[in-house]
């Protein structure tokens, strides 16, 4: 089993209850991973759902409060109505007594020979050993989590403020070989430096008030490319568009996030 | 008062409940429009909120049945979490006893005067005087909607299937001569025809499975113009992405729903 699978297993507690832990080793600075605490809800959705909805089809995540690293969890994960082609749930996930996302998802099954009607090409990006590596000192914070990702960035993006525009491409993979899966994805839409770094330089902390994750199809084993772009910021709040795709070049998801975009000194 | 804020109107029934009629007059064939029940949802979720979080900034719907025009509803609307800038909350509609909809929304105060930083334009598109209206015959379905709404499509995108694309742009405003507010805007992005049908002709029923509108500003009086775009159509299920403008030419809301793509047989 990897890290991935270890640190997003819940164990039922009850009816539509279980529980877990929120790993510090997902960490952005001093807050949990937005798109691990996702995968986290969505691991415990699974388990309310049927056997044969286990992909995660529509995926919206509000975040409340932050999460908080190395403390139990629960997840209040409750299957709202089950059909032939979808399951429908919502889930909360609660430290300390607060909720701190609530989720809403539609659950499914993607079929791996589905070819698309229409889709969304991958842009073009060197290789991954010619891209260089995330690494938190491009972003001012600590970055835990990148011992569990390996995160690559375009050469011409990897240093905040150099692309001149708010978008942000690379590639991602588990650093303990485990290739990547529907929920998997999940996490992965979540785990780039935000696009405004790009166009802004370095922020400091971009806090994300709701992120939606479409998912189209099981990835192939290996590395899956991301790429990241916001073209709407107003009044401190920003919408970054982003898609992903696996070794193939297919599409694997699609992405929206709406997130504040905070001055330096507010870092957390 | 105009007749979509009749149709919207809840009552506080309890603590976060409430009661309304989901009116058939914003039918679309024989059922409610997803966009008025979106409406008709935040409605209430806006009584629950403090009077100074009144603008829909991140609204998610999950359709779980279809709306029963002509009958009561009830509304249970919760404010999860208020803070300085935005409130977030949860929203089921229930008729006959079952969930129509489920919502997932944050709700903020959008400034007048705020300049984006980035922005999208609107899209080239002759004036309405030379935009022909929205017909039922031209999907196929009666709409009851349209004597409420006047809406314009773009004259190279009217006929379906003449696009030869997924695309369909237009006007929209309301028949009683309502200026759009923040409110109307979650039903507008709900009331074009299914971008897909430009490129497929009319193919029945693309009942929406999620659908999630930001809304980036509150809009001018006037028209409002719509376009929306179908780039991603895999094993049945579309992702149709949108924008509005107002009547000054600026962004105010963007759109993406996931939606079902059926054959014509299967229409409802």
């Amino acid at each position: 089993m990897s890290s991935f699978d270890d640190d997003t297993r819940v164990l039922a507690d009850g009816k539509h209850s279980f529980t877990g832990t929120v790993h510090p080793a997902w960490n952005i600075g001093a807050n949990p991973n937005g798109g691990y605490l996702l995968a986290l809800a969505v691991s415990a959705l699974r388990q309310d759902a049927p056997d044969h909805h286990l992909d995660p089809l529509s995926v919206t995540v509000h975040y409340l409060r932050p999460g908080l690293g190395g403390q139990p969890c629960r997840v209040d994960a409750h299957v709202l109505r089950s059909g032939r082609t979808l399951s429908t749930g919502r889930a909360a996930l609660v430290q300390a007594g607060e909720a701190r996302i609530e989720v809403l998802a539609a659950l499914g099954d993607l079929h791996p020979g589905a070819e698309p009607a229409l889709t969304i090409p991958p842009p073009p990006i060197p290789p991954p050993d010619q891209c260089p590596q995330r690494s938190g000192g491009q972003q001012g914070v600590e970055l835990p989590i990148l011992d569990r990702l390996d995160i690559r960035l375009h050469p011409d993006e990897a240093v905040a403020g150099r692309a001149g525009s708010a978008q942000v491409s690379g590639w991602i993979r588990f650093r303990d070989g485990r290739d990547p899966d529907t929920l998997a994805t999940l996490l992965f839409a979540d785990a780039f430096p935000p696009a405004v770094f790009g166009l802004l330089g370095m922020i400091g902390w971009v806090p994300t008030i709701e992120l939606t994750v479409h998912v189209r199809r099981r990835p192939a084993p290996g590395w899956m490319l991301g790429a990241f772009r916001a073209r709407d910021l107003v009044d401190g709040r920003v919408i970054e568009d982003g898609a992903l795709w696996d070794s193939e070049g297919r599409l694997v998801a699609q992405s929206r996030q709406l997130a504040l975009v905070r001055q330096a000194e507010r870092k957390p």
